[in-house]
Protein backbone atom coordinates (compact mmCIF):
# COMPACT_ATOMS: atom_id res chain seq x y z
CA UNK A 1 0.00 0.00 0.00
CA UNK A 2 1.56 3.26 -1.17
CA UNK A 3 0.85 6.19 1.79
CA UNK A 4 0.38 9.60 0.79
CA UNK A 5 -0.24 12.35 3.12
CA UNK A 6 -2.03 16.02 1.54
CA UNK A 7 -1.07 19.53 2.56
CA UNK A 8 -4.14 22.01 1.97
CA UNK A 9 -8.01 22.11 2.46
CA UNK A 10 -8.73 23.69 -0.71
CA UNK A 11 -10.58 22.45 -3.90
CA UNK A 12 -7.16 20.32 -5.29
CA UNK A 13 -6.88 18.64 -1.56
CA UNK A 14 -10.38 17.88 -1.41
CA UNK A 15 -10.73 16.57 -4.86
CA UNK A 16 -7.73 14.33 -4.61
CA UNK A 17 -9.08 12.62 -1.07
CA UNK A 18 -12.24 11.99 -2.83
CA UNK A 19 -10.34 10.53 -5.31
CA UNK A 20 -7.70 8.32 -3.57
CA UNK A 21 -10.87 7.20 -1.42
CA UNK A 22 -11.65 5.08 -4.69
CA UNK A 23 -8.10 4.09 -5.50
CA UNK A 24 -6.88 0.83 -4.73
CA UNK A 25 -3.22 0.45 -3.91
CA UNK A 26 -2.96 4.02 -2.67
CA UNK A 27 -3.98 5.32 0.94
CA UNK A 28 -4.39 9.18 1.98
CA UNK A 29 -2.89 8.47 6.08
CA UNK A 30 -3.12 12.09 6.85
CA UNK A 31 -4.08 15.41 5.85
CA UNK A 32 -2.74 18.75 6.96
CA UNK A 33 -3.66 22.63 7.10
CA UNK A 34 -3.52 25.08 9.68
CA UNK A 35 -7.66 25.22 10.55
CA UNK A 36 -7.07 21.48 11.02
CA UNK A 37 -9.99 20.96 9.35
CA UNK A 38 -11.02 17.10 8.41
CA UNK A 39 -11.44 16.47 4.97
CA UNK A 40 -13.96 13.43 5.02
CA UNK A 41 -12.71 11.53 7.91
CA UNK A 42 -8.85 11.44 6.83
CA UNK A 43 -7.13 12.03 10.07
CA UNK A 44 -5.98 15.81 10.43
CA UNK A 45 -3.09 17.52 11.69
CA UNK A 46 -2.21 21.53 11.78
CA UNK A 47 1.39 20.93 13.66
CA UNK A 48 4.41 20.04 10.87
CA UNK A 49 5.67 17.94 14.46
CA UNK A 50 2.82 15.77 14.13
CA UNK A 51 3.09 14.68 10.10
CA UNK A 52 3.28 11.07 9.57
CA UNK A 53 5.68 9.62 7.15
CA UNK A 54 4.61 8.88 4.04
CA UNK A 55 5.60 7.69 0.38
CA UNK A 56 4.16 10.56 -0.72
CA UNK A 57 3.43 14.08 0.28
CA UNK A 58 1.26 16.28 -1.79
CA UNK A 59 1.44 20.31 -1.31
CA UNK A 60 -1.84 21.28 -2.49
CA UNK A 61 -2.07 25.16 -1.77
CA UNK A 62 -1.90 28.16 -3.35
CA UNK A 63 1.12 28.90 -5.90
CA UNK A 64 2.65 31.72 -3.32
CA UNK A 65 2.01 29.59 -0.19
CA UNK A 66 4.22 26.30 -2.03
CA UNK A 67 7.90 27.19 -1.43
CA UNK A 68 7.08 28.11 2.49
CA UNK A 69 5.10 25.06 3.07
CA UNK A 70 7.90 22.71 1.74
CA UNK A 71 10.32 24.88 3.80
CA UNK A 72 8.39 23.86 7.11
CA UNK A 73 8.30 20.08 6.11
CA UNK A 74 10.25 18.78 8.97
CA UNK A 75 12.41 15.59 7.35
CA UNK A 76 14.56 15.04 3.99
CA UNK A 77 15.15 12.81 1.47
CA UNK A 78 11.85 12.39 0.83
CA UNK A 79 9.12 12.96 -2.59
CA UNK A 80 7.58 16.30 -2.09
CA UNK A 81 5.28 17.80 -4.97
CA UNK A 82 3.03 20.00 -5.63
CA UNK A 83 -0.11 20.39 -7.91
CA UNK A 84 0.70 23.55 -9.48
CA UNK A 85 0.66 24.66 -13.17
CA UNK A 86 2.62 27.22 -12.81
CA UNK A 87 5.21 27.11 -10.24
CA UNK A 88 9.13 25.70 -10.93
CA UNK A 89 9.93 22.70 -9.49
CA UNK A 90 12.93 24.31 -8.08
CA UNK A 91 10.13 26.03 -5.94
CA UNK A 92 9.90 23.53 -3.22
CA UNK A 93 12.59 22.83 -0.42
CA UNK A 94 16.31 21.29 -1.89
CA UNK A 95 15.87 19.06 1.22
CA UNK A 96 13.51 16.38 -0.49
CA UNK A 97 13.28 15.16 -3.82
CA UNK A 98 10.73 16.86 -5.70
CA UNK A 99 7.95 16.68 -8.19
CA UNK A 100 4.57 18.15 -9.89
CA UNK A 101 1.36 16.34 -9.74
CA UNK A 102 -0.72 18.76 -11.99
CA UNK A 103 -4.64 17.85 -12.41
CA UNK A 104 -5.55 20.04 -15.41
CA UNK A 105 -8.58 20.59 -14.37
CA UNK A 106 -10.70 23.30 -12.92
CA UNK A 107 -12.41 22.78 -9.65
CA UNK A 108 -15.13 23.70 -7.87
CA UNK A 109 -15.93 22.80 -4.33
CA UNK A 110 -19.52 21.73 -4.37
CA UNK A 111 -19.27 19.80 -8.01
CA UNK A 112 -18.19 16.47 -7.98
CA UNK A 113 -15.48 15.54 -10.82
CA UNK A 114 -14.65 12.32 -12.53
CA UNK A 115 -11.14 11.99 -11.81
CA UNK A 116 -10.73 9.26 -14.21
CA UNK A 117 -11.00 11.68 -16.91
CA UNK A 118 -9.13 14.63 -16.04
CA UNK A 119 -5.06 14.76 -17.43
CA UNK A 120 -2.92 14.16 -14.74
CA UNK A 121 0.71 15.71 -15.53
CA UNK A 122 3.57 14.74 -13.80
CA UNK A 123 7.19 15.97 -13.22
CA UNK A 124 10.04 14.46 -11.24
CA UNK A 125 14.00 15.32 -10.74
CA UNK A 126 14.43 11.86 -10.01
CA UNK A 127 13.81 9.08 -13.05
CA UNK A 128 12.51 6.03 -10.28
CA UNK A 129 10.27 9.17 -8.05
CA UNK A 130 8.78 9.34 -12.10
CA UNK A 131 7.75 5.83 -12.54
CA UNK A 132 6.37 6.34 -9.06
CA UNK A 133 4.09 9.02 -9.40
CA UNK A 134 3.08 7.64 -12.79
CA UNK A 135 1.82 4.49 -10.90
CA UNK A 136 0.26 7.12 -7.78
CA UNK A 137 -1.31 8.98 -10.97
CA UNK A 138 -2.55 6.02 -12.53
CA UNK A 139 -4.58 4.63 -10.11
CA UNK A 140 -7.07 7.69 -9.62
CA UNK A 141 -7.04 9.41 -13.52
CA UNK A 142 -6.79 7.18 -17.07
CA UNK A 143 -4.55 10.33 -18.61
CA UNK A 144 -1.17 10.22 -16.92
CA UNK A 145 1.10 12.41 -18.82
CA UNK A 146 4.96 12.89 -17.82
CA UNK A 147 5.50 16.53 -18.89
CA UNK A 148 8.57 18.66 -18.33
CA UNK A 149 8.46 22.74 -16.48
CA UNK A 150 7.88 24.15 -19.62
CA UNK A 151 5.39 22.10 -21.19
CA UNK A 152 3.36 22.43 -17.76
CA UNK A 153 3.73 25.92 -17.91
CA UNK A 154 2.74 26.16 -21.45
CA UNK A 155 -0.10 23.84 -20.57
CA UNK A 156 -0.93 26.48 -17.56
CA UNK A 157 -1.32 29.40 -19.88
CA UNK A 158 -3.00 27.59 -22.66
CA UNK A 159 -5.64 27.04 -20.10
CA UNK A 160 -6.16 30.20 -19.63
CA UNK A 161 -7.07 30.97 -22.64
CA UNK A 162 -9.58 27.78 -22.65
CA UNK A 163 -11.13 27.89 -19.92
CA UNK A 164 -10.67 31.25 -17.68
CA UNK A 165 -11.19 33.62 -21.27
CA UNK A 166 -13.90 31.00 -22.54
CA UNK A 167 -15.65 31.67 -19.06
CA UNK A 168 -15.44 35.35 -19.34
CA UNK A 169 -16.62 35.45 -23.29
CA UNK A 170 -19.87 33.70 -21.36
CA UNK A 171 -20.22 36.30 -19.34
CA UNK A 172 -20.23 38.75 -21.87
CA UNK A 173 -22.62 36.96 -23.77
CA UNK A 174 -24.62 36.60 -20.65
CA UNK A 175 -24.51 40.05 -19.60
CA UNK A 176 -25.65 41.00 -23.31
CA UNK A 177 -28.76 38.75 -22.91
CA UNK A 178 -29.26 40.48 -19.53
CA UNK A 179 -29.51 44.19 -21.11
CA UNK A 180 -32.01 42.88 -23.78
CA UNK A 181 -34.49 40.65 -21.40
CA UNK A 182 -33.27 37.64 -23.09
CA UNK A 183 -32.91 34.36 -21.20
CA UNK A 184 -29.02 33.21 -21.32
CA UNK A 185 -30.91 29.87 -22.03
CA UNK A 186 -31.06 30.73 -25.37
CA UNK A 187 -27.65 30.84 -25.75
CA UNK A 188 -26.32 27.21 -24.11
CA UNK A 189 -27.09 24.71 -26.75
CA UNK A 190 -24.66 27.30 -28.79
CA UNK A 191 -22.12 27.16 -25.61
CA UNK A 192 -22.39 22.91 -25.71
CA UNK A 193 -22.45 22.65 -29.72
CA UNK A 194 -19.16 24.72 -29.48
CA UNK A 195 -17.36 22.84 -27.13
CA UNK A 196 -18.60 19.49 -28.86
CA UNK A 197 -17.77 20.55 -32.40
CA UNK A 198 -13.61 20.71 -31.78
CA UNK A 199 -14.17 16.94 -30.36
CA UNK A 200 -14.62 15.81 -34.32
CA UNK A 201 -12.67 18.62 -36.12
CA UNK A 202 -9.96 21.63 -35.19
CA UNK A 203 -10.70 24.68 -33.70
CA UNK A 204 -9.03 26.37 -37.02
CA UNK A 205 -11.43 24.07 -38.78
CA UNK A 206 -14.13 24.83 -36.59
CA UNK A 207 -13.75 28.85 -37.12
CA UNK A 208 -16.88 30.73 -38.60
CA UNK A 209 -18.44 33.77 -38.33
CA UNK A 210 -17.96 37.74 -39.79
CA UNK A 211 -14.06 37.88 -39.07
CA UNK A 212 -13.61 34.64 -40.40
CA UNK A 213 -15.61 35.49 -43.28
CA UNK A 214 -14.09 39.02 -43.99
CA UNK A 215 -18.12 40.05 -43.25
CA UNK A 216 -16.98 43.95 -42.57
CA UNK A 217 -20.79 45.05 -42.84
CA UNK A 218 -22.30 42.71 -40.01
CA UNK A 219 -18.62 43.81 -37.86
CA UNK A 220 -19.24 47.43 -38.09
CA UNK A 221 -23.10 46.90 -37.30
CA UNK A 222 -21.50 44.64 -33.70
CA UNK A 223 -19.34 47.37 -33.35
CA UNK A 224 -22.00 49.94 -33.21
CA UNK A 225 -24.13 48.03 -30.80
CA UNK A 226 -21.12 47.71 -28.43
CA UNK A 227 -20.39 51.33 -28.06
CA UNK A 228 -22.13 51.09 -24.74
CA UNK A 229 -19.57 48.50 -23.55
CA UNK A 230 -16.15 50.09 -24.46
CA UNK A 231 -14.50 47.27 -22.78
CA UNK A 232 -16.61 44.69 -24.94
CA UNK A 233 -15.82 47.05 -28.20
CA UNK A 234 -12.51 46.81 -27.66
CA UNK A 235 -11.90 42.78 -27.42
CA UNK A 236 -14.46 42.26 -30.22
CA UNK A 237 -12.05 44.87 -32.65
CA UNK A 238 -9.18 42.95 -31.62
CA UNK A 239 -10.02 39.10 -31.74
CA UNK A 240 -11.93 39.73 -35.02
CA UNK A 241 -8.31 41.14 -36.02
CA UNK A 242 -7.10 38.71 -34.97
CA UNK A 243 -8.73 35.83 -36.85
CA UNK A 244 -9.19 38.03 -39.67
CA UNK A 245 -5.77 38.03 -40.14
CA UNK A 246 -5.57 34.16 -39.46
CA UNK A 247 -7.96 33.95 -42.37
CA UNK A 248 -6.70 35.79 -45.53
CA UNK A 249 -9.81 36.52 -47.37
CA UNK A 250 -10.50 33.84 -50.02
CA UNK A 251 -10.64 36.13 -53.31
CA UNK B 1 -50.73 20.38 -44.26
CA UNK B 2 -48.64 23.83 -44.11
CA UNK B 3 -46.05 23.76 -47.10
CA UNK B 4 -42.55 25.64 -46.95
CA UNK B 5 -40.54 26.25 -50.15
CA UNK B 6 -36.62 26.99 -49.07
CA UNK B 7 -34.65 28.93 -50.64
CA UNK B 8 -30.64 28.68 -51.06
CA UNK B 9 -28.57 25.57 -50.68
CA UNK B 10 -26.07 25.99 -47.69
CA UNK B 11 -25.67 24.66 -43.97
CA UNK B 12 -29.04 26.26 -42.79
CA UNK B 13 -31.06 25.10 -46.07
CA UNK B 14 -30.00 22.20 -45.66
CA UNK B 15 -30.45 21.47 -41.58
CA UNK B 16 -34.09 22.63 -42.14
CA UNK B 17 -35.00 20.66 -44.83
CA UNK B 18 -33.58 17.82 -42.90
CA UNK B 19 -35.22 19.01 -39.12
CA UNK B 20 -39.03 19.39 -41.51
CA UNK B 21 -38.89 15.88 -42.74
CA UNK B 22 -39.14 14.41 -39.08
CA UNK B 23 -41.42 16.89 -38.63
CA UNK B 24 -45.73 16.67 -38.22
CA UNK B 25 -47.42 18.87 -40.49
CA UNK B 26 -45.27 20.80 -41.97
CA UNK B 27 -43.85 19.76 -45.68
CA UNK B 28 -40.98 21.34 -47.76
CA UNK B 29 -42.68 20.89 -51.29
CA UNK B 30 -39.43 22.63 -53.17
CA UNK B 31 -35.93 24.15 -52.85
CA UNK B 32 -34.64 26.85 -55.10
CA UNK B 33 -30.89 27.14 -55.73
CA UNK B 34 -29.13 29.00 -58.54
CA UNK B 35 -27.32 25.52 -58.74
CA UNK B 36 -29.85 24.11 -58.90
CA UNK B 37 -28.46 21.29 -56.59
CA UNK B 38 -31.31 18.62 -54.61
CA UNK B 39 -31.26 18.54 -51.04
CA UNK B 40 -32.60 14.95 -50.58
CA UNK B 41 -35.25 13.99 -52.51
CA UNK B 42 -37.19 17.52 -52.32
CA UNK B 43 -38.05 19.00 -55.94
CA UNK B 44 -35.64 21.71 -56.35
CA UNK B 45 -35.59 24.69 -59.41
CA UNK B 46 -33.04 27.55 -60.49
CA UNK B 47 -35.70 29.24 -62.17
CA UNK B 48 -37.66 32.11 -59.96
CA UNK B 49 -40.62 31.45 -62.69
CA UNK B 50 -40.95 28.30 -61.83
CA UNK B 51 -40.99 28.31 -57.25
CA UNK B 52 -44.16 26.56 -56.21
CA UNK B 53 -46.90 28.34 -54.57
CA UNK B 54 -46.63 28.07 -50.41
CA UNK B 55 -47.80 28.74 -47.17
CA UNK B 56 -43.62 29.90 -46.22
CA UNK B 57 -41.08 31.27 -47.84
CA UNK B 58 -37.36 30.56 -45.92
CA UNK B 59 -34.98 32.81 -47.88
CA UNK B 60 -31.56 30.85 -46.14
CA UNK B 61 -29.00 32.34 -48.07
CA UNK B 62 -26.00 34.46 -46.84
CA UNK B 63 -26.90 38.00 -45.81
CA UNK B 64 -25.90 40.04 -47.95
CA UNK B 65 -28.03 38.01 -50.43
CA UNK B 66 -31.11 38.28 -48.71
CA UNK B 67 -32.70 41.63 -49.94
CA UNK B 68 -32.07 40.54 -53.51
CA UNK B 69 -33.57 36.79 -53.51
CA UNK B 70 -36.66 38.52 -51.81
CA UNK B 71 -37.10 41.35 -55.11
CA UNK B 72 -36.51 38.35 -57.49
CA UNK B 73 -39.37 36.65 -55.83
CA UNK B 74 -42.18 36.51 -58.52
CA UNK B 75 -45.34 36.79 -56.12
CA UNK B 76 -46.98 39.37 -53.41
CA UNK B 77 -48.57 39.25 -50.21
CA UNK B 78 -47.21 36.22 -49.40
CA UNK B 79 -45.08 34.84 -45.75
CA UNK B 80 -40.96 35.41 -46.79
CA UNK B 81 -38.83 35.29 -43.77
CA UNK B 82 -34.67 34.90 -43.62
CA UNK B 83 -32.62 32.94 -41.56
CA UNK B 84 -30.17 35.42 -40.49
CA UNK B 85 -29.17 36.89 -37.37
CA UNK B 86 -28.26 40.26 -38.03
CA UNK B 87 -30.45 41.34 -40.65
CA UNK B 88 -33.16 43.98 -40.53
CA UNK B 89 -36.54 42.81 -41.16
CA UNK B 90 -37.28 45.60 -43.45
CA UNK B 91 -34.39 44.75 -46.15
CA UNK B 92 -36.78 41.91 -47.10
CA UNK B 93 -38.90 42.99 -50.15
CA UNK B 94 -42.16 45.03 -49.25
CA UNK B 95 -44.22 43.10 -51.55
CA UNK B 96 -44.53 40.77 -49.54
CA UNK B 97 -45.33 39.52 -45.79
CA UNK B 98 -41.93 39.83 -43.77
CA UNK B 99 -40.96 37.69 -40.74
CA UNK B 100 -37.49 35.60 -39.51
CA UNK B 101 -36.74 32.66 -38.91
CA UNK B 102 -33.33 32.42 -36.70
CA UNK B 103 -32.11 29.40 -35.34
CA UNK B 104 -29.31 30.16 -32.61
CA UNK B 105 -26.96 27.43 -33.69
CA UNK B 106 -23.60 26.85 -35.36
CA UNK B 107 -24.30 24.43 -38.28
CA UNK B 108 -21.61 22.62 -39.97
CA UNK B 109 -22.66 20.71 -43.61
CA UNK B 110 -20.87 17.79 -42.07
CA UNK B 111 -22.58 17.34 -38.37
CA UNK B 112 -25.80 16.34 -37.83
CA UNK B 113 -27.86 18.15 -35.27
CA UNK B 114 -30.95 17.67 -33.01
CA UNK B 115 -32.86 20.51 -33.99
CA UNK B 116 -35.25 19.76 -30.92
CA UNK B 117 -32.81 21.65 -28.85
CA UNK B 118 -32.05 24.41 -30.96
CA UNK B 119 -33.46 27.67 -30.13
CA UNK B 120 -35.30 29.06 -33.07
CA UNK B 121 -35.98 32.84 -32.68
CA UNK B 122 -39.14 34.26 -34.38
CA UNK B 123 -40.00 37.65 -35.80
CA UNK B 124 -43.08 38.96 -38.32
CA UNK B 125 -44.77 42.46 -39.09
CA UNK B 126 -47.89 41.14 -38.52
CA UNK B 127 -49.42 39.54 -35.68
CA UNK B 128 -50.97 36.42 -36.98
CA UNK B 129 -47.86 36.05 -39.09
CA UNK B 130 -46.01 35.34 -36.00
CA UNK B 131 -48.47 32.38 -34.60
CA UNK B 132 -48.13 30.75 -37.85
CA UNK B 133 -44.68 31.27 -37.64
CA UNK B 134 -44.83 29.51 -34.09
CA UNK B 135 -46.13 27.04 -35.38
CA UNK B 136 -44.07 25.88 -38.38
CA UNK B 137 -41.09 26.26 -36.09
CA UNK B 138 -42.61 24.34 -32.92
CA UNK B 139 -42.91 21.70 -35.32
CA UNK B 140 -38.97 20.96 -35.28
CA UNK B 141 -37.91 22.84 -31.83
CA UNK B 142 -38.97 22.85 -28.40
CA UNK B 143 -37.20 26.33 -28.01
CA UNK B 144 -39.45 28.72 -29.60
CA UNK B 145 -38.61 32.28 -28.65
CA UNK B 146 -40.54 35.34 -30.58
CA UNK B 147 -38.06 38.06 -30.45
CA UNK B 148 -37.73 42.14 -31.69
CA UNK B 149 -35.51 42.95 -34.21
CA UNK B 150 -32.84 44.64 -31.59
CA UNK B 151 -33.17 41.08 -29.56
CA UNK B 152 -32.38 39.25 -32.49
CA UNK B 153 -29.32 41.64 -32.85
CA UNK B 154 -27.92 41.07 -29.51
CA UNK B 155 -28.47 37.43 -29.84
CA UNK B 156 -26.08 37.31 -32.60
CA UNK B 157 -23.72 39.43 -31.45
CA UNK B 158 -23.38 37.42 -28.17
CA UNK B 159 -23.15 34.76 -30.10
CA UNK B 160 -20.14 35.90 -31.81
CA UNK B 161 -18.91 36.03 -28.06
CA UNK B 162 -19.85 32.63 -26.70
CA UNK B 163 -19.23 30.73 -30.37
CA UNK B 164 -16.45 32.55 -32.59
CA UNK B 165 -14.27 34.08 -29.79
CA UNK B 166 -14.30 31.28 -27.97
CA UNK B 167 -13.15 28.69 -30.38
CA UNK B 168 -10.36 31.20 -31.12
CA UNK B 169 -9.60 30.66 -27.33
CA UNK B 170 -9.27 27.16 -28.42
CA UNK B 171 -7.44 27.90 -31.33
CA UNK B 172 -5.09 30.03 -29.25
CA UNK B 173 -4.60 26.63 -26.65
CA UNK B 174 -4.36 24.00 -29.73
CA UNK B 175 -1.52 26.44 -30.89
CA UNK B 176 0.51 26.95 -27.42
CA UNK B 177 0.07 23.22 -27.29
CA UNK B 178 1.86 22.11 -30.84
CA UNK B 179 4.28 24.40 -30.07
CA UNK B 180 5.33 22.59 -27.48
CA UNK B 181 4.96 18.99 -28.62
CA UNK B 182 1.73 18.52 -26.32
CA UNK B 183 -1.36 16.66 -27.55
CA UNK B 184 -4.56 19.25 -27.16
CA UNK B 185 -6.05 16.05 -26.05
CA UNK B 186 -5.14 17.24 -22.82
CA UNK B 187 -6.87 20.65 -22.67
CA UNK B 188 -10.35 18.91 -23.89
CA UNK B 189 -11.53 17.37 -20.44
CA UNK B 190 -10.88 21.19 -19.35
CA UNK B 191 -12.56 22.61 -22.14
CA UNK B 192 -15.92 20.46 -22.02
CA UNK B 193 -16.03 21.39 -17.82
CA UNK B 194 -15.51 24.89 -18.55
CA UNK B 195 -18.98 24.66 -20.82
CA UNK B 196 -20.34 22.13 -18.80
CA UNK B 197 -19.83 24.51 -15.86
CA UNK B 198 -22.53 27.23 -16.54
CA UNK B 199 -25.25 24.59 -16.47
CA UNK B 200 -25.09 25.14 -13.02
CA UNK B 201 -23.62 28.20 -11.74
CA UNK B 202 -23.85 31.74 -13.82
CA UNK B 203 -20.44 32.42 -15.90
CA UNK B 204 -20.10 35.37 -13.28
CA UNK B 205 -19.71 32.92 -10.20
CA UNK B 206 -17.48 30.10 -12.36
CA UNK B 207 -14.63 32.64 -13.15
CA UNK B 208 -11.15 31.32 -11.66
CA UNK B 209 -7.61 32.13 -12.94
CA UNK B 210 -5.34 34.32 -12.06
CA UNK B 211 -6.83 37.43 -13.67
CA UNK B 212 -9.93 37.21 -11.39
CA UNK B 213 -7.32 36.67 -8.10
CA UNK B 214 -5.57 39.26 -9.30
CA UNK B 215 -2.51 37.18 -9.20
CA UNK B 216 -0.10 39.65 -11.23
CA UNK B 217 3.29 37.21 -10.21
CA UNK B 218 1.43 34.71 -12.75
CA UNK B 219 0.04 36.78 -15.43
CA UNK B 220 3.83 38.35 -15.65
CA UNK B 221 4.92 34.92 -16.07
CA UNK B 222 2.35 34.12 -18.72
CA UNK B 223 3.16 37.26 -20.61
CA UNK B 224 6.74 36.49 -20.65
CA UNK B 225 5.36 32.87 -22.01
CA UNK B 226 3.77 34.65 -25.04
CA UNK B 227 6.77 37.62 -25.89
CA UNK B 228 6.63 35.37 -29.27
CA UNK B 229 3.16 35.41 -30.27
CA UNK B 230 2.71 39.73 -29.93
CA UNK B 231 -1.14 39.06 -31.27
CA UNK B 232 -2.19 36.54 -28.34
CA UNK B 233 0.43 38.78 -25.25
CA UNK B 234 -2.66 41.38 -26.49
CA UNK B 235 -5.64 39.14 -25.97
CA UNK B 236 -4.22 38.12 -22.47
CA UNK B 237 -3.77 41.55 -21.28
CA UNK B 238 -7.01 43.25 -22.61
CA UNK B 239 -8.94 40.28 -21.75
CA UNK B 240 -7.24 40.04 -17.72
CA UNK B 241 -7.54 43.87 -17.52
CA UNK B 242 -11.42 43.77 -17.91
CA UNK B 243 -11.68 40.44 -15.98
CA UNK B 244 -9.69 42.11 -13.13
CA UNK B 245 -11.59 45.16 -12.62
CA UNK B 246 -14.97 43.14 -12.75
CA UNK B 247 -13.96 41.46 -9.77
CA UNK B 248 -12.36 44.47 -7.47
CA UNK B 249 -9.48 42.97 -5.06
CA UNK B 250 -10.77 41.26 -1.96
CA UNK B 251 -8.53 43.02 0.80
Amino acid sequence: MITVVIIGSGNVATHLCTAFRNSTGVRVIQTFNRKNKAIGTIPVTDDYALLRLADLYIIAVSDDAIAEVSQQLPFTGRLVVHTSGSVALEELHSGNRKGVFYPLQSFSMNKTVNFADIPLCIEAADESDTVFLKTVAGSISDHVHPVDSDQRRSLHLSAVFVNNFTNYMYTIGHELCKENRLPFDLLRPLIRETAAKIEDVSPEEAQTGPARRHDESTIRKHLDLLKPHPGYEEIYRLLSKNIREMYPEQE
